[in-house]
């Protein structure tokens, strides 16, 4: 790679110091004449300032990074469609990070804004906020923004989804519809989304007076043909009327199944997904799915971020987004 | 944001002038006690070495790039899969851009590798290579590999699919089949996958011996909504007896108007996809699609920057990814 002109070589150039060169780069009060030295003597060497230089300059990189666990995971494709343009209207260029939920690959991300690389970051950390997290949240080079959930009182703004609510609401319409015995297909346990839901089934079944029956849970993981794994340990042991899956994905690898097995959905057994990705409308019968509004998570969490840099909020806000339920096909038979 | 430690600083702690710490940061030859004082300092003041410091002292800040279209697109979805790992295993870190296929944002992303923010970068542009590109490709201050066609003589890395023989595979099959009025629904003309499509479709209906009629092809967008449209145009002025569609998303489109209009498939009109993505798996009847090898590009993207970034190669490499046709149900029947 050529080596561009540095400090060193504008300062010659200029005939000023180093010290003029690098106060003009960094927005120091300087004299005027100098500035204007500095500048053209840049400009006839072709200096292109660099990220940091200009960070230095303006303080701002007018970068924001976005890390989330799976860029192929359709939920978080959502959040990116809503934080992009609200960004990109603020001036504000997105770069995403894939951190496959690998805990030190999003602690490296949080390490690296101290590198000054962004102005700002939104996360999403799959398996929740370890202690690594914590220390590098509390001492925040920049402003962050945290989608899912974070213990009480970490001091960043946070945008969260009610995925109780949303189990409830699926667990009621398959109530309404005359089933009363629901299985659950969950993720692993160890995620966030997996143990939220896991209380969420059990919480929901108490409520509608329903027993919670072992036999009738799964775990496997938040991907297609795990859930169709899933789906055939279930349905070796026990014959559900309706069942609810922890994400879209595993309710294709139910559907797989439940085909294979020539049991008819809804009229055997109802399905119902979760997040309302476009595969749940890709699917026949098309799904029903609980939406747990990500792409208003990712507007909010956005906007959180963008007013607070520019305005420097102080208080961390917390912004709950309330779960929704489209009914298809799954359950309620052909439209 | 608290102002950390700088040039200044540093210089002030260390007792060396600031052109002293500049030459350290930069990694020019520096007395040894002058080196140990700098390091010293910057140590005690907490100093977190940034993206640029670094870059200009080591010339690598261990970051590439990959700018597609759309990050929604399961094509480039699969590419990320592969390059992802690739890149990490030699101790890179991904950043990705979704630059929605404007030559803008793909322009700016290029301009930006003069701030070497990465070490190197993989671009696919939707839309081609226009002027604005091929300016800074030629004087691409960092290792650059295209996904996609690029004119003759572009001195950059290339990794290309041959979609001609992808709609070969497909029209071949259908013919196979004894299908012989087969429509096809493209997306913009404007973009290179449209184009190319377009001229392959042409093509492969010559080398069958059969004719083109304008009145079997419609023109709309890579989604399913606007194939939807398109299909619907298509089937009010003609019967086709199959219908190949420019990617899986208007395949879905199509495949909703077929059932709208209970035709069946494949026994009414057969219907193939273009990409091979999850959808095709996700539909039913499940889409035979073409394969234009998305993992692979993306996993050969990979290797050859790497190779580039290790080994400094100086020709210009040009990959070429054969594509593959995978039949399911949407032409054969159900399984």
């Amino acid at each position: 790679m050529a080596q561009g002109p540095t400090i060193t070589t504008i300062a010659a150039r200029a005939g000023v110091s180093i010290a003029s060169v690098s106060r003009v780069l960094n927005g120091l009060p300087t004299r005027e004449d100098t500035v204007r030295k500095v500048m053209a003597a840049a400009d006839e060497l072709g200096y292109v300032p660099n990220a940091v230089a200009r960070s230095l300059k303006s303080n701002r990189t007018h970068q924001v990074a976005f890390a989330m666990a799976d860029i192929g995971n359709p939920t978080y494709v959502a959040m990116v469609r809503e934080v992009q343009p609200v960004l990109k209207t603020a001036g504000y260029r997105l770069v995403l990070h894939s951190t496959g939920g690998d805990v030190d690959d999003e602690v490296d991300v949080l390490r690296r804004l101290g590198e000054r690389y962004a102005d700002g970051l939104i996360i999403s950390p799959l398996r929740g906020i370890t202690g690594k997290h914590l220390d590098l949240l509390t001492a925040a080079p920049a402003p962050t923004v945290v989608i899912g959930s974070i213990p009480e009182g970490t001091p960043v703004d946070n945008v969260r989804t009610d995925s109780r609510a949303g189990v409830r609401l699926a667990l009621e319409h398959l109530y309404g519809l005359g089933r009363r015995s629901i299985g659950f297909l969950n993720g692993p346990l160890d995620t966030v989304p997996g143990a939220a839901r896991d209380a969420a089934y059990a919480d929901a079944l108490d409520g509608l007076g329903l027993p919670y029956d072992p036999d009738l849970v799964e775990v496997g993981d938040f991907y297609r043909a795990e859930g169709a794994e899933a789906a055939r340990r279930l349905l070796e042991r026990s014959r559900p009327d309706a069942i609810l899956c922890a994400n879209d994905l595993i309710a294709l690898g139910a559907l797989d199944v439940l085909r294979a097995e020539r049991l008819r959905v809804p009229e055997d057994v109802a399905l119902v997904g979760m997040d309302d990705t476009e595969l749940a409308t890709a699917a026949w019968p098309t799904l029903t799915s609980v939406g747990l509004g990500s792409a208003e998570r990712g507007r909010r969490a956005a906007e959180l971020l963008l007013d607070r840099l520019d305005n420097g909020v102080a208080e961390p806000r917390i912004v709950t987004v309330e779960p929704t339920l489209a009914v298809r096909a799954s359950t309620e038979g052909a439209a």
